[in-house]
């Protein structure tokens, strides 16, 4: 296999049968030695990390996986932190997708003079560019359109996936007593006809997740979820 | 009439037959002395600056009302600076719709990775909140339904007399050579039924022009465009 591209938490080989080898690694993003899965710089080595992020990725995948849901996942090697996933090209340079059910972080940040810190939301979609020099600006449906990185057909089935798939992991969290404030995801296109399935990784990393009003930390949740 | 409000660079009164008087006045918006129509302090004071920002707003505003497009405006007195307007109760705390022929300013900063500066937009409306404290963040359509700010249905009455609007500007400018990049645009509702109608004013400091490939300054593009 052909190693291709070094990430800030995971390494991409290339395997000879046309999948794509991720390698979860245990560097975290942080700023100053301290985790925070917002941050756009590597901050911090966590020993274990790699696993602990796979651990739920493999068990969120396989769960959508049944469910009919289009994911990139193929299976997961847990031992040597390693993911097979089918080939699949990001919008763009690649976006985010946050879907929100309480208003918290960046969206409080933007629209405190309309929201209450917690007030629940209702699935809120909302798209923002992969930019670390831009700090992830959020886009709209059209300007998605307009700057020809997203039709408003994709941007849809985007956002309906979107909730379907948030859906599916607050339930699941919520089994555990768990609730979910916010998850982030990603996208791409796969095959001849172009097909808009997940991709990346689903982990602590990726959500904020609470218990009983408290934060819980991304590495906490998986243990706290897998237990 | 009764003083009711003293905002930034007009004032507001209240008129016996329910309608308001807004009093353009000399002080602009800027930084640091510089005249800068998107900062949200009053910089500095300029001899003539409400009266020329009423002219323009003034043709413009019936130009629009000629055209049969819903606004606020009775009539203007420009010799006392003041302009009559029917009153209008502005979404939530207020809200900006940019209309963008071109990339510059905010779009640029935030989309640089998917757009170069000038490239041409297909009057592309974007919507800000008014809210210096957060650097008046934009806002989507879902945000804006979701947290009462203004219905899907009202959303698109906006897009479309936005665009309607900045095209007739646009082609005014046109005929004097002055190429519209992006304007700024505020709207509210009236009457019983809500109406949706524009507000506020059309000048130099709503917009940016350029001639020949150059910026034209406020207070140069009305003696420019009305000479």
């Amino acid at each position: 296999m052909k190693h291709i591209y070094t990430g800030k938490t995971k390494d991409v080989y290339e395997l000879e049968d046309g999948n794509y080898l991720l390698k979860f690694k245990d560097d975290v993003t942080g700023v100053d030695g301290v985790f925070d899965p917002g941050a756009n710089s590597v901050g911090l080595t966590i020993e274990g990390a790699g696993r602990s992020g796979l651990k739920l990725t493999k068990y969120f995948f396989e769960l959508l996986n049944e469910k009919g849901i289009p994911t990139h996942y193929v299976d997961a090697d847990i031992e040597n932190a390693t993911m097979t996933v089918k080939p699949a090209k990001p919008f763009g340079k690649g976006l985010e997708v946050i879907c929100r059910y309480r208003a918290v972080g960046s969206f409080l940040r933007r629209y405190g003079l309309y929201a209450e810190e917690g007030q629940p939301l209702d699935a809120f979609v909302e798209v923002t560019i992969k930019d670390d020099e831009r700090q992830d600006p959020p886009i709209s449906e059209d300007a998605l359109d307009m700057l020809g990185i997203l039709s408003k057909a994709e941007y849809k089935v985007l956002k309906e996936l979107t909730q379907q798939i948030s859906g599916i992991v607050k339930d699941e969290l919520a089994k555990k007593g768990i609730e979910l404030y916010d998850i982030k995801l990603e996208f791409g296109r796969t095959g001849d006809d172009q097909q808009i399935i997940l991709i990346d990784e689903i982990s602590g990393g990726n959500m904020r997740a609470y218990k009983d009003g408290k934060y819980i930390e991304p590495l906490e949740l998986e243990k706290l979820f897998l237990s």
